[in-house]
Order: C-alpha cells, then sequence, then structure tokens
C-alpha cells in the first residue's frame, strides 16, 4: 500500500461537528439530514424516496450490501461480496469465481446454499426501554445481564407479533437502542457473475486504489416458497448514470467506524488492538500464500479466504498508519478537548454541576488499561482466533447450543436468543464444501500464532495443544472430526447435551475443553469493558447531543445506513484523476503489464473488445461516506434510480474510521451503463437480465 | 511448511553426549573426532586430508560456504548464496538471477562489487588470554571491556604478524575462544549461474522438502592481483559422486545453533524471542510481496531480499514449532536433568564443593528476565530491525567510525577494531546498485513495524517518526538521502566527526538522532547478557568437560567445521524416498505440475531434453549435520574428492537447531555428476569450467 503525507487532506477534515460543506455521515434512516440536504443540495428528501430505499436495500449475512433491482427479486451486489457464495457453489474443476456464470434461465439459477439476505421494514426507538432495565446501584454483571435479557425480550416479542427478524441495535456506543425488523430470505439463487479477472482486475495491488476498472458486481436473485420473491420495492437501473457534479445517495451497511471514540480508546486500538491485528493477518495470508502456491486446486480452495484476509490487512494497515500519523491523532485531541469545554460551559450556562469527566473520559481510559491485560485470550479462544477454521465454529455452537438451549431465551448469551436460532442453524448446517487440508493449514498458522502470543508454558495454550505441536494438533484435530459432515452437525444438535457429552470428535472436545475458560472471558469482557464503556458512552451521547445536536450520526454498525456526496475526480501529486473511468482505460492497463496476473483480461473481454463502446464509463467516484460493510450499496440519484453499485474506497478513504475528509478520499462505484454496456456485448446468455433490468 | 508428529523421529535423537551410532556434530577442524570415525567407518582422518580441507574450504561474506574445485581459483557454492551478488551484477532488462550467466572466456567473468571470501589458514587456542584479561571482582561493564579489549589486541597483533584476517571466535557460548586466521580475497568474478527456474526449482513451495531437483549451484573465480588466484589446496570433482551407504563428510560454515543452551534461555527463544522474529519476517514478506506484485521490474529489484526473508520465515516457522513441540521440550529437560544430576555426582566423587547452579542454570534464568524488558527495543534500534535497508547499515557506520576511529582499537565497538576495517569499508563504500522504491517500502514496513511492537508513544518511536506516520516518513528519509552513492559515504568518513556534524542527510540524522539511545541498549545488552551469559556458560562448559570429554562440538559460529554421515534414503508415512533424485524427476514434476511457476522449466532445459542422460542423480541425502550458512558447503567422500554441494535440509532437519536426529533428518546436495551433466550437454558456453573440473 502507498501512503501520502496529510498534510494537504487534513486542509478539508470535519470537526466533530458536521459542517454545512462537509458529506459527513452514515446517516439512520429514520433520523436523516433532511435539513442538511436542503441547504446544501436543494433536495427535498421524501418519505417515499426514504421508503422505497429502505424497503429495496438489502444486507446480505455474508458482510455486504446489495439492492433489489426489479420486482421479481433480482438484486446486485458486488462480485467480491456474492464471492463466498460462488465459492460454496464451486467444486474441483468447476471453478466459476474464476470462469464467471450465467443463469441462461431462471431454472438454471443455483441455490447458495447458506446465504441469507435481509430487508429492513422498521426502525423503531427502544433506548428507554433498554435502559430502563438497568437499575442504579447494579453491579456491571447485573446491568449487563438485565440489558441483555431486555433487549432478548423485545426483540423475542417483535419475532412473534410481526414474523420478522428483529435486532436490537446499539447505537453510539450505548447512547441509544433501536429495534431493526427485517425480512429475512434464505433461498436466494446465483444469476450472473463475472470473470474474477475483470470483477478484481488489479487484484491485490490495486485494492484501496484509483483508477479502476472493474466490473465488481453479481446479480443474485431472492426466492419465496419456490418462486421468484415479489419485491415491489426496487431500484430502476439508470441507463445514463451520473454526471460530474451530481448529488448521489449510498444506501448499504457500513460495518463499523470509530469517529466517536474517545482518545484513550483510539490509542489502545493504535498500540495494541491494530498490531495484534496485523501481525494475526500476516499470519494467516502466508499461510494461505504458501496453501495456494501448492497447485491450482489449492490455490482454487483457499481464493475466498486469501482474498479476504488480504483486503482485511490492507484495509487494518490503512487505519494503522491513520493511528499513527501525528496530524490525525493531534485533530482528535483537539476535538476531544473541544467537546470537553463545550460540555462544561453547557453545564455553567444552565447551572447543571460540572460534568463527570472521571467517570466517563477517565472511565474508559481506565478501561483500556483493564483490557490489555486480557485482550489477547479474549480474542484468541472466545472470539476464536487460536482457530481460524469454520470447523471450531461449528463444534463452539454444538457445544453451547447444548448448554444455552434449556435456558430461558432472555438469559441465554445473545447469539443463541430465540429470535436469532433460525438464522444461526441455517449457518450451522450449510451443506457448503469444507476442505480438509486447507483447514489444517489454517488450523497449524492460527493454533501456532496462539502460541506465539501468549507464549507456551500458558495453560490454555497448553491445553489446547495437547501434548503436541500446533502443526501435529491441526492434523489430529481435522482428520479426527466427523464435522464436515452437516448431519453429523444436526445429530450432535438434536441430541443436545448428551449427545455433546457422549462425544469423542476431537473437535468437540477441544471446544469442552476450554468452554469454561473462554466464557469466563466472555464474561469479564462483557462486565469490565462492555457495559461500564457502554455507560460511559451513554453518558457522552448525553453531552454530545446537548452541544452539538442532531448533527453528528452514529459509528456504523452493520445496519442500513444512508450517506450522500458528490461525483467527483481528485488530484493526487497534481495530476487531476477524473470522476470515471471506462472501459479503453482496462484494455490499456492490461497491455502496459502485459496481459500479466492480475492485470489479465478475461478471454471473453480480450475476444469481445471490438464489440464494446471503449468510451463507455466504467467505475466512478464520490465524496459520500463509506467504509467496509458499504460493499454492494446502491448509488443513487436525485430521482431514487440506481446510477452505480459501491465496490471499494480509495486509499485516502482509508482513515475514515476515524475522520472524514473529502479533499482526496473517494469511494468507488462501478458505472451502472457499464453493467449495461458489458451485459449486451460481452454476455448474450445475460440478456433477460438486461430485459429486466431496463423494464423491456 | 508440512510438519509430522515426532513420535517416530524421537525414537532417534541423541542425548547431550555422542553416542557411538550418532553422526551428531558441527566439529571443530583442530578437535576432529577421529577416534568415532575410526570406530563408526573405520576411517583414518589424516593430517593431510584435514589440512587440504580446511584450505580448500570457503566462506562466503555474504553468509554461506563454498569450496575450490580448481588450482585456478575456481571455486563452487550454491546459486542462492550467489544470489546477493549476481542480483548486484543485474540491472533493469538485464536480469542475471533470472537468466543465468555463463562467462564465454576468463576475460568475461564479471567482478562482483563487495563479495568477499575467506579461506581458514589457522587456529589458535586463546582461550586462556582471554579469560586471563577478565579479573575477580571486576562488574561486567569492566569484564566486557576487559575482553573486547584483549580479544581486538590478539586480532591485531596477529593481522600485523601475518597480514591475515584474524577474529577472535567465541565457542561453547564463553567456554573457549580461538583465533582464527583467514586469507582473504575481494576480487572475486561470476563464472557461472544457471537459470533460477532450475537452480530453484519449486521455489518456496519446494525449500526445505525432499525430494528436490534443484541444480543450485554457482562458480566463481578468486583473483589476485587481477590474475586468477593460485590455490593449490582444492577439491578434485568426482566424475561418479556418491553411493548408497558412503561415507561422506561436509565442510563448510553453520551458522549458529542452540544445542547448548539451557532451558530456560530456549523457553525464551520460543515465547519471546522466536514469535518476535516472526512477525517481523512475515510484516517484511508481506511488504515484498506487495512490491513484487507492482510490476516485473519491482519483482526483479526485489527477488533476493524476497528470497532470504521467505527462507528465513520458513527455517525460523521450523525453530518454533519444535520448541513448541512437548516431546522436544521433555528431552531437553531430561538431557539437563541429567547433566546436573552427573555434574553434583562428579562434585562428590572429586570432594569438590557442590556446584553453583544458581551462579550457572540460575543465573541464565535471570537474564532472560531482564531481557524480556529491553530485548525488542534493542533489536529494533541497535540491531536495527527498525529500518530494514542497507540506507540506514550505510548512515549508522558513517556516523559510528566517526565517533569510534578516533579511539584506540581495543577500546572500541568491536565491529570497527582496526582488523576489521578493510572489510568493513569493502562493504560500505559497494557501488552495488540500491532503488529508491524498494528501499523506501522496505523502511515503510520496518518503521510500521517498530510502531507497532513499541506503540506510538514511546520516546524512540517519536524521535524516529519525527511527526510523520512511518509511510510519510520513510517516503522522506529515501528521498532525502544521498547515501545511495557511494562517493557521498567516502566523503562522510573521511571528512570524519565534522562533516558528519554538518551533514544535513536525514538518513544521517536520523541515526545520530537515535544513536545514543541505542548505544545504551547495547551496552544494556553486553553487561546484563552477553557477559554475564558467557561467564555462566564458561562454567557450564567446564562441567561439561569433565563429565562429558571432548565428546561435545560446540555450537555453531559461521566459522568452518566439518561433519560427517551416511548417504541414505528415508521413509515417510510409509514411503522409502531415495537417497537421490534424477533429472528425470524434475521432468516429470514440472509436467504434473503443468509447467506452472515454480515448477516452470528453463527453456535451455525444455528444449535440451533429449540431450540429457534422464537417469542422472540430480540430488541426493545424507545423515551430516548441517545447518544454515552450510549452504555451499562441498560434500566429500573418504578421498576428499567433491562429490557434492550442500544447498539445504530437509522439514524434519528444521529442529537441528536444538537437537540432532538421523530417523527422517537430512541435508540435501546436489550430484557432483549433474553438474557435469548439465554443464556437458545443457551450456556448452561452459566447456572450458567443465574442463577445469576434470583436469582436462
Amino acid at each position: 500500500m502507498r501512503w501520502y503525507p496529510f498534510a494537504a487532506l487534513l486542509l478539508g477534515l470535519g470537526g466533530a461537528a458536521m459542517t454545512a460543506r462537509s458529506d459527513e455521515g452514515m446517516w439512520l434512516l429514520n433520523d436523516p439530514p433532511r435539513q442538511h440536504l436542503k441547504d446544501k443540495y436543494q433536495f427535498e428528501l421524501t418519505e417515499a424516496w426514504l421508503r422505497n430505499a429502505m424497503l429495496a436495500s438489502v444486507r446480505l449475512n455474508s458482510g455486504g450490501s446489495g439492492g433489489f433491482v426489479s420486482p421479481e427479486g433480482l438484486l446486485v451486489t458486488n462480485h467480491h461480496v456474492a464471492a463466498d457464495a460462488i465459492q460454496k457453489l464451486s467444486k474441483p474443476g468447476e471453478d466459476l469465481l474464476r470462469d464467471g456464470f450465467v443463469a441462461a434461465s431462471r431454472e438454471r439459477e443455483l441455490k447458495c446454499p447458506d446465504l441469507e439476505i435481509n430487508v429492513l421494514q422498521e426502525i423503531i426507538d427502544v433506548t428507554k426501554e433498554v435502559n430502563a432495565a438497568v437499575k442504579p446501584g447494579m453491579s456491571p454483571a447485573e446491568a449487563f445481564a438485565a440489558r441483555r435479557a431486555v433487549m432478548s425480550t423485545l426483540e423475542h416479542e417483535s419475532l412473534k407479533t410481526t414474523g420478522l427478524r428483529s435486532d436490537v441495535v446499539t447505537l453510539y456506543n450505548g447512547g441509544a437502542y433501536h429495534l431493526y425488523r427485517y425480512k429475512k430470505y434464505t433461498d436466494v439463487r446465483l444469476v450472473f457473475a463475472p470473470e474474477r479477472a475483470i470483477a478484481s482486475f488489479g487484484g491485490d495491488v490495486d485494492n484501496f486504489e484509483y483508477p479502476r476498472m472493474n466490473l465488481d458486481v453479481a446479480f443474485f436473485r431472492a426466492y419465496e416458497n419456490g418462486q421468484p420473491a415479489k419485491t415491489p420495492h426496487f431500484f430502476r437501473w439508470s441507463d445514463t448514470g451520473p454526471a460530474e457534479g451530481d448529488l448521489v445517495f449510498v444506501t448499504g451497511h457500513p460495518g463499523t467506524t470509530q469517529r466517536l471514540e474517545t482518545l484513550a480508546r483510539l490509542k489502545h486500538r493504535r498500540d495494541f488492538t491494530l498490531p495484534y491485528t496485523l501481525a494475526r493477518l500476516r499470519t494467516l495470508e502466508a499461510a494461505l500464500h504458501q496453501y495456494s502456491e501448492q497447485s491450482s486446486e489449492n490455490a482454487r480452495q483457499a481464493a475466498t479466504d486469501l482474498h479476504s484476509v488480504a483486503n482485511a490487512r490492507k484495509a487494518f494497515s490503512g487505519q494503522l498508519q491513520g493511528l499513527l500519523d501525528p496530524q490525525i491523532m493531534e485533530l482528535k485531541r483537539k476535538q476531544e478537548a473541544e467537546f470537553r469545554e463545550r460540555i462544561v460551559q453547557q453545564a455553567k450556562a444552565t447551572g447543571s454541576p460540572p460534568p463527570d469527566f472521571a467517570g466517563t473520559f477517565g472511565r474508559i481510559e481506565t478501561i483500556q488499561q483493564q483490557l490489555r491485560e486480557f485482550e489477547k485470550p479474549y480474542n484468541l479462544f472466545e472470539i476464536g482466533h487460536a482457530f481460524f477454521s469454520p470447523l471450531f465454529t461449528i463444534a463452539r455452537h454444538c457445544v453451547r447450543l447444548a448448554d444455552e438451549l434449556p435456558k430461558k431465551s432472555a438469559e441465554r448469551l445473545r447469539e443463541y436468543r430465540d429470535s436469532h436460532l433460525e438464522s444461526l442453524k441455517f449457518q450451522l448446517f450449510s451443506p457448503a464444501p469444507l476442505y480438509p487440508e486447507l483447514e489444517r493449514a489454517k488450523l497449524t498458522a492460527s493454533l501456532t500464532f496462539m502460541a506465539e502470543m501468549l507464549g507456551g508454558e500458558h495453560e490454555l495454550v497448553q491445553r489446547v495443544l495437547a501434548g503436541k505441536n500446533p502443526a501435529a494438533r491441526a492434523q489430529e484435530l481435522v482428520r479426527g472430526t466427523k464435522l464436515f459432515d452437516p448431519e453429523e452437525r444436526q445429530r450432535l444438535v438434536n441430541g443436545g447435551q448428551e449427545a455433546i457429552n457422549a462425544s469423542r470428535d476431537p473437535m468437540i472436545v477441544l471446544v469442552r475443553a476450554i468452554d469454561a475458560a473462554a466464557r469466563q472471558l466472555r464474561s469479564r469482557y462483557e462486565t469490565e469493558v462492555e457495559e461500564p464503556e457502554r455507560q460511559a458512552y451513554a453518558t457522552l451521547a448525553t453531552w454530545r447531543f446537548q452541544v452539538y445536536g442532531q448533527s453528528v450520526a452514529p459509528d456504523a454498525t452493520f445496519t442500513l445506513r444512508l450517506a450522500f456526496g458528490t461525483v467527483q475526480g481528485y488530484e493526487v501529486d497534481g495530476i487531476q484523476l477524473p470522476f470515471h473511468t471506462t472501459f479503453g482505460d482496462a484494455f490499456e492497463k492490461s497491455a502496459q503489464r502485459n496481459g500479466q496476473e492480475p492485470f489479465a483480461l478475461p478471454r471473453r473481454w480480450l475476444d469481445g473488445r471490438s464489440k464494446l463502446d471503449l468510451k463507455t464509463p466504467f467505475n466512478f467516484v464520490s465524496t459520500a461516506d463509506t467504509i467496509g460493510g458499504n460493499s454492494g450499496s446502491p448509488v443513487l440519484n436525485r430521482a431514487g434510480e440506481l446510477v452505480g453499485v459501491n465496490f471499494d474506497r480509495n486509499r485516502h478513504g482509508l482513515v475514515r474510521n476515524f475522520v472524514y475528509t473529502d479533499v482526496q478520499a473517494r469511494h468507488i462505484a462501478v458505472h451502472s451503463k457499464a453493467v449495461l454496456e458489458a451485459l449486451r456485448q460481452l454476455y448474450p446468455e445475460a440478456a433477460a437480465v438486461v430485459a429486466e433490468l431496463t423494464g423491456k
């Protein structure tokens, strides 16, 4: 990753509050920046526009966004978001990820083994209910349990009443709680995917770079009762796309940002969490690289794991460079100082007692010190970083379901609450293929990483390794487990505690051996970090509303948000980059790089070059505020039509976890026209898709 | 890297003392295992045999071994040892590493910019002199200074007397000191190198694996006064090579082993040093990978760095798996317990006072605890891991030479002693090319690693980064420095303290800014670790001689050693691997892998296949005891003829740092016949080399 000094960039950094000029914000759909859009863009955000945007936007449980683009359940997302599903539909000798896929008819659409999509139907503010459950004087453990219980009850009741997937979402790190109700689809079928070579043209080299020339789209169709779902709310596909200077909107599910975190928390991220995370990702990336080099079939098996690890490594590297930039830290320090000053002034003005900074900023700082003590074992054993394999996740669920299901829903670990069980089992019993040698390589790497982090004398390390070195232990676990078979998982879950206790499956035995310790780490995290941080941030949120009003959007939470911005290019080192690239640029770049990986174009593109209008806009950029999770997000124009599909940020946008800037930072989207032109000229088998998109 | 349980392997692990059956040991040339060779192999090691082996063996200062193979200075080593020099002889558009090189005549031999070779002439035991300098009651700092002074004086006197490069070598971690006198050659020219595709056939995938089919050889010629050096002591090139079961010898310069280290020290390695080392190597490997992917010219520039980092990563991963293997640690524990018991018994038997375990084993354990406190900053700032670029090393030498040269030789930092200055300057003023963008990428990675290890608040981190993030700081340093130019380095060194003080070169300014702190870390390491460990190990060595006699070789120290073993295959998972591979195997494997990287054969080999006798033995294995640094070592038969060129160990041999085993562990060598056949059939331009090798 290249990286440039921030001097120029900083000129455009926004403050804590949104200025009249800034396009900052991943806004809640129930609290959109109406006035700002009116003032700056003379755009009237209507209820109808918002409602269509909400009901046509889609969340994929594999970690991305998308949108319906026809009334018959057709939806678009990124190829790299679809990759997980496409990989699971592939097998040795049939590599749909590499070769692409077009369903010649609806009957040929391929049902994904475990892809679930959610469509937000309604948002209800439940802050009062959630906070009311926590009584003064409760210990953190009691408060955490009370909060978990009330959330679970609210969700359960909502599910019973509406039949909709219901999740209570924590906003502002604890400043607000909203209940999100989703329509859920679990029969999702692959309609179209281009070849990876054009979807990810430039590969890891060009990831987070611009100019880009990627056809990073894929189409699925949602089904209900074996029939294409009826989706009256959808985005009309624009056949012109955006022009320079256009106002555009992005609806999608940004994953996480840390803009409202305190300076102490950010320093902890910089000095502990991010170095740990990067060390872990580099370990996994090296192991996956080495596995892939063994053969082309190995490379096929490891492709999606490798991409997601490499992508994360690049994103987190950018975050770390950002937090190591003294100018950015200085800005965050100033913002915090100004915020404190405003709070003090506000208190004085209203005659309130002086604000309790020790119980808020100070408490969050203390929490970080405590977190250092156990963050690594917590991540390794409870989050599961020591076991980089779905086999572990599967075993963990089997073991914990046996423990948790006998309890009342409100008292279970959150992921086992009634309202979530269906989605969990859909994943758990997925028939998606797993490859023993790949899982062995991944487990070897992560078990080794565990030992590196904690040392060979650590009691849990010794318990996990059980008298072997990491490589031998991984081999034993993978060779011995029967959890590759979904029926075995079913058997264990149906058999409950008795089946688990009787199991000699080494993966089940491993999970049981560490589960008490892992649960203890989790409960320590909940009571020493999560709950006290929530309480402190709740106070900070109250103050923030008091001094800045509603002008600050909450940090991202992988829930539906609305962002907006202007389509425009930018300058780097004196060179003006245009707001869009063209098909011609892709051929040119490939030629410059002698058609070598990752700049090789698919045969279909090389052969079909003359059929294409090479001036067709391919990718474009705008200033809208996005982050990971926004991949696949529809980009809309004022009319609410889809003019693009967001797929990346440029490297200047990597600091957006912490600060918004629009001087050079841009999100990157596939142009709506590019998709139509490519489908029409190069993928004649997809004629029905084009007809459906254009309504003809 | 694949890894197998050690159950079977452990059956063959030797104890602390050499058993009658073991081929363990990297023996000193002045203390070879004569009796053992006689007993086990009925081989009489004569003075003449030994002397020729010593005078014909070569050490390359780039970190490997070799041997003279003609009376006219021709020497053989590994291609991967020669790679550093070959890389430095390459330039954009002329990639000798990839394409190979044959000097059609002696005039065309290419002079290497900074390759120095050393040939051991004599060994003198100076243990008494060195230990006599340390008086009872001296503080560790005084003892360290006294020892350094006496070593420097001994070397200086030896150089004056003999004109030979003279190094005092610390053996048995401080149990003995020997003065090594070397003849030095600094005019070394490249004669022959094959294409990398056949030299490293299988690349990183097959590194540390067997069966192998690598032509991992290169030939240089040593020159004196512009003429080929006269080297009457050389190894005759065997045109038959070894047969199965043959006794063979390996002469070479094994780098480091840790077999005599205490358990406490090994645990420190397992839990601190190795995890740190692997995190560092993975960071660098990822950065070099990413740099290489940018273009084929980038890949060319980064090739040797990437290979050496990847090779180290694999070797250290193997070490870590070894130390994480409870069976190996248990063996080491038993060895140490048995050793202690024998010492106690010995003391009782001789009526000596009870041995001071607190002052030896106990002290070494305490030292490890102290070392944890500052090992990372010591490695980062004094060893220079924070600055992965020769530009830093160059700047450091310029700054320190100005400080050190005014002092008496005996009082300088060891690397600036008079007897070493010539070799140091030969490196420092090397005209070998450096590539700014590559150095920037490497510096960015290592500066980031520094910040990850120590955190953004660390005072030295802030001083190094000087208000920038790592990427921006690396850019500033590389863009600003003039040290790419050897003349600028000369100017600074000639200008002494005044020139250094006046310099505004950012790299010089950086070195000066941290030099006091770096020196302090070094002196802390010397007085808290190095000197007290030496004293403790000296006592352990005395005890070891008392209870085990001379049957234990010292740990490796990158000085000349003699190993021996039997040519034989081995069994893995029930499959018997033959003692040698053939040319045919290479073609077969390449075909299996569809000629894909790293299993692509060079055009010359594909075209010349029919000319080759495909049954020609290609690589072979033996049980002789080798480690990194032995790369390029001559493998000799009873007659002292060269039958092979060692180039690797198999993965079972990766634990040899800690324990010797011969059940599956093998070193791997290029068969002498393979070299002749390949040169004769495929490289007709090298006819003169063949004539020289065969004496025809």
